[in-house]
């Protein structure tokens, strides 16, 4: 048997979760047969077993993943004692996680945010997914957390609202965005960004000017 | 045959359409049978399809009452030339909204935003649907710009970025808030009211006091 290169095998096992992702997001977890993936991937049945052991396994890669995905693009961000501001964080972690999953399309439209929506749904049902699920999001909660207590240390943000909370609602604007692009077609991630661009100028009284 | 009351037809049409959200809350859309509606409302199947010919219009009815409340409550602050700021008229719509669905639950959690997701997957594949949904989140949105254009015109948030784009954050806040509620357990609307009001409040320097 020919020796393989460890770039051959990252590149297969890219090729696999691809494929099973977009077999997901076209037609959910539950519909989705390892039979479709097989022939998404074009790959044997061999071949792919190789790698993920079923569909259990490869929703639970295809989750971790993305949810690493985002942890990573905020721990950077963590690290710094000047963080962006919320609007220019969101634009970039969301717009690097796009680009990523743009080669993936279902009926020309990108893949990926109805990807997330099936997961979700498939969560609702499936305890070992939920834990996954469960473990990315704490991961990023806690980053965004601490990006927050920057924000209320360095004087840019009231300092009296809980930074989980915070955390939280930068966490579900992105999340609900998600769903609008499944729901409603693409959009730039601009709106997003300008939106909160507008969020965070809001005064109770006119400003003095 | 007796003769029947308004009030009673309007009761027994509720206790439909709750006993179906709460049935595809918890297993669905696409796993539920009218069997199963049947079963959980504890009617028999002429008094069901009286009202109902079957799981689309069931489905159809539920989500076009679910965003019309939405609608009517952001319709009262978009009549207004003061309305209340975003993090507080969230909260009142949000609250209004659980609140008339907190009685139906599935294993003690509550059932709405779980019946949220599931009919966002739903709706992916099932474009009857998907046409209620776009014309509900439409006019959400449309009130939305409203509402802002008034802040905008009251001087209370900057008029340089598109009212649309602020619409569309806001439902993203809320539409995530509720997809975390169905996947991490419910939490109190005040943790996005806050959450909110703090990303309100961000600068580019410290406030210089």
């Amino acid at each position: 048997m020919a020796r393989v290169s460890q770039e051959h095998l990252d590149a297969r096992r890219r090729q696999i979760l691809d494929g099973a992702a977009v077999c997901f997001a076209r037609n959910g977890f539950h519909a989705t047969s390892m039979q479709d993936v097989l022939k998404e991937v074009e790959l044997s049945a061999g071949a792919v077993y190789r790698y993920f052991s079923g569909k259990e396994e490869l929703i639970g890669a295809i989750v971790a993943e993305v949810l690493g995905q985002v942890h990573d693009g905020f721990e950077e961000a963590a690290r710094s004692t000047s963080p962006p501001t919320p609007d220019l964080l969101v634009e970039s972690v969301l717009s690097r996680v796009l680009a990523a999953k743009e080669s993936l399309t279902v009926d020309g439209q990108p893949a990926f945010p109805r990807l997330v929506v099936q997961v979700w749904t498939e969560t609702l049902r499936n305890a070992e997914l939920a834990a996954i699920l469960r473990e990315g999001y704490g991961a990023v909660r806690e980053t965004w957390t601490r990006i927050v207590e920057a924000y209320q240390d360095a004087g840019t943000m009231r300092s009296d609202v809980p930074p989980e909370y915070v955390a939280r609602t930068m966490m579900a604007a992105a999340m609900g965005f998600l769903a609008q692009q499944a729901l409603l077609g693409p959009t730039p991630v601009e709106i997003l960004r300008d939106g909160l661009r507008a969020l965070m100028s809001v005064r109770d009284q006119p400003d003095p000017s």
